[in-house]
């Protein structure tokens, strides 16, 4: 089956944004040396950008990396995300838009439904949401309407993102509540995984 | 049980933006009167904005009206979506956001959700969406993630809307995608459930 054009749509916006992505797991050559210089440069930014990541930051970042790995081995655009309430993970997510044939199943939506679920309430006033890629401009609405606490994110998605790239949906003041945002938490992770989703999608394409 | 907090905000903000609300059931007095008469204003106003309203608009939009008394009666803030393919309706939705506990479960997601399940495939290229009230901010980021061909609305929610009020998401060039959009379609009708409903609401609570 070809790869869809959606997803193909993305592959092609994430190159114009500027990323310059590179298979973790290709073997180098003089070219992939030059790229992995990049991406270590892009690694220290991401860093400097969060310097002050504690440990605990880290590991949930890290749970939501794990879930982007899930939607990535399930041929889904790699985005994972988890709901945090009193240090514990309530809630998980990966993309699941082709599995289901749903357009409205991203990563933070699925999280953020089953937080919903484990606290038997649609008011997540106390929740923490960790996503590898900023959240697209439904899940902003959807993190605004259940009132989440804090996002903490990846990478930006220039193309339809929903916390400072396209819109700032979750610090607009005409909206009745706004959300903490912390970003480039591990974004280097999250963005070398979309790169060799996409890579994988155009060879098979070609 | 007290209203919840959210739907009570909503009702505050609703007559904030200059709606003046009055039940379809209630008996006439003279103060009645005269609302009555102001509601026959707005009414010819939705009706100057929408003067081309074919049959086939009208009756898509008494159908979301239909979905929209289901949740009146169920305590929801009362919205109702259908989603319209080749003048059938394959998809329908109704807020379920208290009964699921899920800040997710509005009509037009709820709509969407069941379109693509009719048609197996989360493209709703050739899908019109008819909904009571503006989409909010989540459901015009789901409408444009999911390509839908055009949004027929009734009343505005100058609060949260996502299709001009508070944000124009449906039709903004930077994204892929923007969407047809037709406003003031029975929006009479849908202003009036709301204001039965927040009034119910303050009654209750009061």
């Amino acid at each position: 089956m070809s790869a869809p054009v959606a997803q193909l749509d993305r592959a092609a916006d994430y190159e114009s944004a500027g990323y310059v992505f590179k298979s973790r797991r290709a073997r180098p050559n003089s070219v992939q040396i030059v790229a992995t210089h990049f991406i270590w440069e892009m690694r220290r930014s991401c860093e400097r950008k969060s310097m002050h990541i504690t440990d605990k930051t880290r590991f949930f970042m890290t749970e939501a990396l794990k879930e982007a790995e899930k939607a990535f081995a399930e041929d889904e655009v790699p985005i994972g995300a988890v709901a945090v309430y009193k240090n514990q993970i309530i809630g998980r997510g990966h993309n699941r838009t082709e599995a289901l044939q749903d357009p409205t199943a991203h990563a933070e939506i699925l999280a953020i439904t089953a937080a919903a679920n484990a606290l038997n309430t649609w008011r997540l006033t106390d929740v923490e949401i960790y996503t590898t890629i900023e959240p697209c401009i439904m899940c902003a609405g959807a993190l605004v309407l259940a009132r989440v606490k804090k996002i903490v994110f990846g990478a930006r998605d220039e193309k339809f993102g929903g916390c400072g790239s396209v819109f700032n949906i979750v610090n607009e003041k005409k909206l009745n509540h706004q959300i903490e945002v912390v970003e480039g938490v591990l974004g280097n992770d999250a963005v070398l995984l979309m790169k060799e989703f996409f890579k994988k999608k155009r060879n098979r394409r070609g």
